[in-house]
């Protein structure tokens, strides 16, 4: 049976300010947790699994579905929540592929975007103000564990992108046409918001423009799977 | 002000089986009901929508903010409602590039596969049994207006591809890299269950099992980037 403090402490952690002001963040589901505790068991606080999730740990606590339903933010919990430490980050190095995101708003998006990052190796994601937080929930179950292996750094200023120098690529609808550059390693990639793109300020520091070219009728491209798209041909 | 039968008539699309006795779906926002109600007029019932979407049509009724919270299923709802027909679907031709979707669950996923597929001129996929309904509120919002565009036809018996020719590539952990393809324009895209992957049955029948190169840790990549960067490669 869960305490009540327990309880109270994880369900606080559904807001930012909590979870900046604990250093803490909550991680659901077999696939995340369990990668978590192999790859970064240190920053593993608590884990409260039904005996479902079948993996022994000192830091397990066992726990009945119904006290999992309590604790859990999704609405079909699924076998195990962790309490994790959140991550120190910093300003990437000069010489990496980075990837920057402009107020990327949407917690699916923000983490599917991360996951993609890891896929493609790149180490160093750099965010504006106005994007979603790391830690939200969402963000987290849709980083799949990768948000222990991607440096995310938020530029609270604003100010990152203006003083670095070498290749700035920016996703948009009317620029060169991806299939006509070159592959590369190192570089930044500008990604806006879905709706509202990327913010003058920043596109322009962009030597780059590069557009998907499109050959059908949507209007645009989902902002991970832009993401990706860029990458992939990039760093091909 | 809004009738009861309106409203216990919009509530109950939120049941696949309504949405087949009926014919009818429901769209949601400003982007994709402007966009329906000027792509395919003919296929908008009736639209509900709040002052502040700011387009006139004959089909429009104008709606409080309130009532628009009661028919909504988002949420967070935004300005305007609209019951749609859904589309005739038939299996696609032979001579286009199809994309074939095995088992694929998540609304949100399924959605953004189909507005990806849009992207890069895609008129046709095909769905086996699993696959989300098209017709799901988060699919259709997640299509973003694609819904009226592409084809997606329901291989009811899972046996369509059985009998197709021709080039057939699939997205699997190990197989061709990517990069290492031909463009082509004609053939079907496999895409699997993004935990399961695609199902033996399915995978028997690929001439070219292809994999995304992996660079970092990341485990997989979410279903509609890897269909995306696919995709990006093969019609570049």
């Amino acid at each position: 049976m869960l305490s009540k403090k327990v309880l109270k402490d994880i369900q606080s952690l559904s807001l930012k300010k909590n979870r900046s002001e604990s250093g803490l963040f909550v991680a659901e589901g077999p696939k995340v947790v369990a990668e978590l505790l192999q790859n970064v068991p240190d920053s593993v606080e608590a884990v409260y699994a039904t005996e479902a999730f079948g993996i022994s740990h000192e830091k397990i606590q066992i726990i009945s579905a119904e006290d999992l339903q309590r604790i859990s933010f999704l609405k079909t919990p699924n076998e195990v929540l962790a309490l994790v430490r959140q991550f120190s980050s910093e300003p990437p190095p000069g010489n990496a592929f980075i990837l920057y995101l402009d107020t990327v708003q949407d917690p699916g998006n923000f983490g599917t975007i991360v996951r993609t990052a890891d896929w493609f190796g790149i180490e160093h994601i750099v965010c504006s103000t106005g994007c979603a937080d790391l830690y939200n929930p969402k963000v987290v179950q849709s980083t799949m564990a990768s948000i222990s292996r991607v440096n995310v750094f938020y530029d609270k200023g604003d100010n990152w992108l203006q003083v670095q120098k070498g290749p700035v690529y920016a996703g948009v609808l009317e620029g060169t046409n991806l299939y006509d550059l070159e592959k590369t390693s190192h570089g930044i990639l500008l990604i806006g918001n879905e709706s509202k793109g990327i913010r003058p300020q920043f596109l322009s520091r962009a030597t780059t423009p590069v557009t998907i070219p499109r050959r059908g009728g949507a209007e645009s491209l989902n902002a991970a799977v832009a993401t990706g798209v860029l990458l992939s041909h990039l760093l091909r």
